[in-house]
């Protein structure tokens, strides 16, 4: 196993098997947002590196990609240039390499402690695509939204369900949620009314950054897609509930999500993902031609949520999922969405619905842990649960377990402010 | 009423009055594309007049925004930058200003024939928004998708309902459109098939760019809406009425829309529209508080749709029918739309959906045309349609009509190529 002269605890997410970028600037310091690495408890600062010529072998050389707040122009660059770069920041890191270990300066340069620096939302994301690729999750929302007989749909296990969210509210870990208002209505009440969000809730789960795309009119055949998937992500689609079940008839979640969806900051390269590929769940029936692949298309992720309330001492958590529930891979999904010609962009994001898993400590939202407010989820210090309270603190993790190391997502965190005053 | 040195007909769309923003590059040169506006049969290169000092006067002066390839640099400067830009222009094409009329070099550098020159798209859209304001057409639909009872869902009549679009495939008016691939499942088939779509169908709609936007979390007041928008263009949107039935529950539509949607390339400032302001349908029962206002929020704006088959001589009407008839206003979208704190940005395009009026003819798609088939349309040359063909040429245009002059938008077209062969 390779170990880098950075030390890096068996815990950590950021070993250096993992490298994510992520676009930070230094705390204190009044600096532009650039490209950056996670190693360890630090962050590697790619434009420094790049500045002492160190990527000269790649095709980033002289773009000055990572002097920028966004990694678009380096996602679409492709797959060759994210290899060669990854493989000349491993290369550098390494504990037998001297190059950067005895470089004084350039370290003093480079390194910053992540607690010592703002990340910013990686990606200037184009489209955002929400998909409903869990099939426990699917079935438990339909069971509650249209009952038991119309839990799955028809369509739901011959094509991957999917729909546009809303790109320009994707936020940053760490930013503050207003409660959104808007119309609910209650099911006693005659007409609909105004009202701040009474069904606030979340929902775990993971994003696929796309780097390069495809021309309109051009489908991703589904054994190519993984060659334009850049890196993944954690996601939090908070969801108001109430709002949803009211408007959500004929077109689907609309202003219900629209408010917010917070993502983490480090985005995990494939590559640091492929000794946790395992097959998803058997699909039966068979999808058609044009979704099929051998390949395995999942990954062992372990994800987590943890919910702190203003009055709770710490945080406790609320559930315990896996990735490799999802029933739809990502290569499915890329394949699906394309089909029809539709173009990927660089810095589109697919988030792959909310992941919940068979038991009832698996499930993905809050809705399903406390059954749609039927069964409250009892927390410590007396507090209990149906839906998020103001205060609350939410924060979801993942990581895959390797041997003797972890590769890790960080987390997603995002607290929950009460609804603003409307100027009218 | 003012008129301008240069010669516009009576019939064209875009007299003095008008004057609509567009990106355009001259068809024979080498050069970028930049911003101009439409008169007559001219464009007016903006960047040609703010090299000369033209807009001096003005906030985009130094700021070359008109030499940019696309409007949203400008758009984001806000309504009076808007305004005091277009009184420049307008008063240096009045017939009795002699600085441009007067200055044959800068006229030598500034104007360019439309038919000589290639139209760009002429903003970079960041979040697409379809609305679905209709009550004729969201009726239609409902009937035909889910039958007479549950024509119109119970939250139509309080909310314009509307869904997330995908921003990546909106095209420019004379882009050609491929016949979309995917899946579907006639209603006498056991199992889904994967074909080309057999139910195209095109959505007489218009748009509204957004210019200034809001906040994250601070909501627009209905009052203050039409403050953030910019102007207006005519809508295509291409759909899929197979894959969309098949896919479209319980999310919304997502493929059957996503492989394209066009618009006409000259975006109408609303100060030009102002003539045409007219109150939309009275609205029963009476809006919540956030979505009311006493200003009249619509416009009398003429449209039409025409489709010229390959085998036909000239282009025949398929429908005429008229903005008005819209039930929810731009503010009334604008206020619902960030209700909950969803940020707009300059640059977001906000659709109608299909605009459809209560008579036959005034029907904005093939798919209410022809009512999903059963009463096929007669054309010309022995030609009759259910649904788009391939080779079929659609054209929608529209204007408002004033006295002695017409505030038109020219027009959005697309030719139907047939489907493209899957790499597999």
């Amino acid at each position: 196993m390779i170990r880098s002269f950075i030390e890096v605890d068996s815990e950590s997410h950021f070993p250096i098997q993992n490298l994510p970028y992520g676009v930070f600037k230094p705390t204190e310091k009044n600096e532009e947002p650039r490209v950056g690495v996670a190693i360890g408890e630090y962050v590697l600062d790619l434009s420094a590196l790049d500045d002492a010529g160190h990527f000269s072998s790649t095709a980033v050389h002289q773009t000055k990609v990572f002097h920028q707040s966004s990694l678009n122009s380096f996602m679409k660059m492709g797959r060759e240039t994210w290899k060669a770069v990854r493989e000349v920041i491993q290369r550098l890191l390494r504990e037998d390499e001297p190059v950067l270990r005895d470089n004084p300066p350039l370290r003093d340069r480079a390194f910053f402690l992540q607690k010592e620096v703002n990340m910013f939302l990686p990606v200037e994301i184009g489209d955002y695509t929400d998909f409903y690729a869990s099939k426990e999750h699917a079935t438990n929302v339909g069971i509650m939204f249209r009952g038991k007989d119309n839990a799955l749909m028809p369509n739901w296990s011959h094509l991957p369900v999917g729909y546009h969210g809303r790109a320009s509210s994707v936020v940053v870990s760490g930013t503050d949620i207003y409660r959104p208002q808007g119309q609910i209505k209650p099911p006693d009440a005659s007409a609909p009314m105004f009202s701040a969000c009474r069904q606030l809730d979340f929902e775990l789960e993971m994003g696929c950054f796309i780097g390069s795309g495809n021309q309109l009119g051009q489908p991703i055949p589904v054994d190519q897609a993984e060659e334009h998937a850049f890196g993944m992500v954690l996601v939090n689609d908070w969801s108001a509930r109430d709002i949803q079940a009211w408007e959500y008839q004929p077109l689907g979640p609309f202003l219900a999500k629209n408010f917010a969806t917070s993502i983490s900051p480090w985005v995990i390269p494939f590559e640091a993902l492929e000794p946790f590929r395992v097959s998803g769940p058997e699909q039966n029936p068979k999808p058609l031609p044009y979704l099929r692949t051998d390949k395995p298309g999942s990954f062992n992720i372990n994800l987590e949520v943890y919910l702190k309330g203003k009055n709770m001492q710490e945080a406790q958590r609320l559930s315990a999922s896996n990735y490799r529930y999802l029933y739809w891979s990502i290569a499915q999904q890329i394949a699906h969405h394309t089909i029809t010609g539709c173009n990927l962009n660089a810095g589109d994001l697919l988030a792959s619905g909310t992941i919940s898993g068979p038991e009832k400590e698996e499930r993905g939202s809050m809705m399903e842990l406390a059954w749609r407010g039927a069964e409250p989820i009892q927390l410590r210090d007396g507090e209990r649960r149906v839906w998020l309270e103001d205060g609350d603190e939410l924060a979801m993790t993942g990581w895959g377990q390797g041997d003797g190391f972890r590769i890790g997502f960080g987390e997603v965190t995002g607290r929950i402010l009460s609804a603003q005053q409307i100027n009218k």
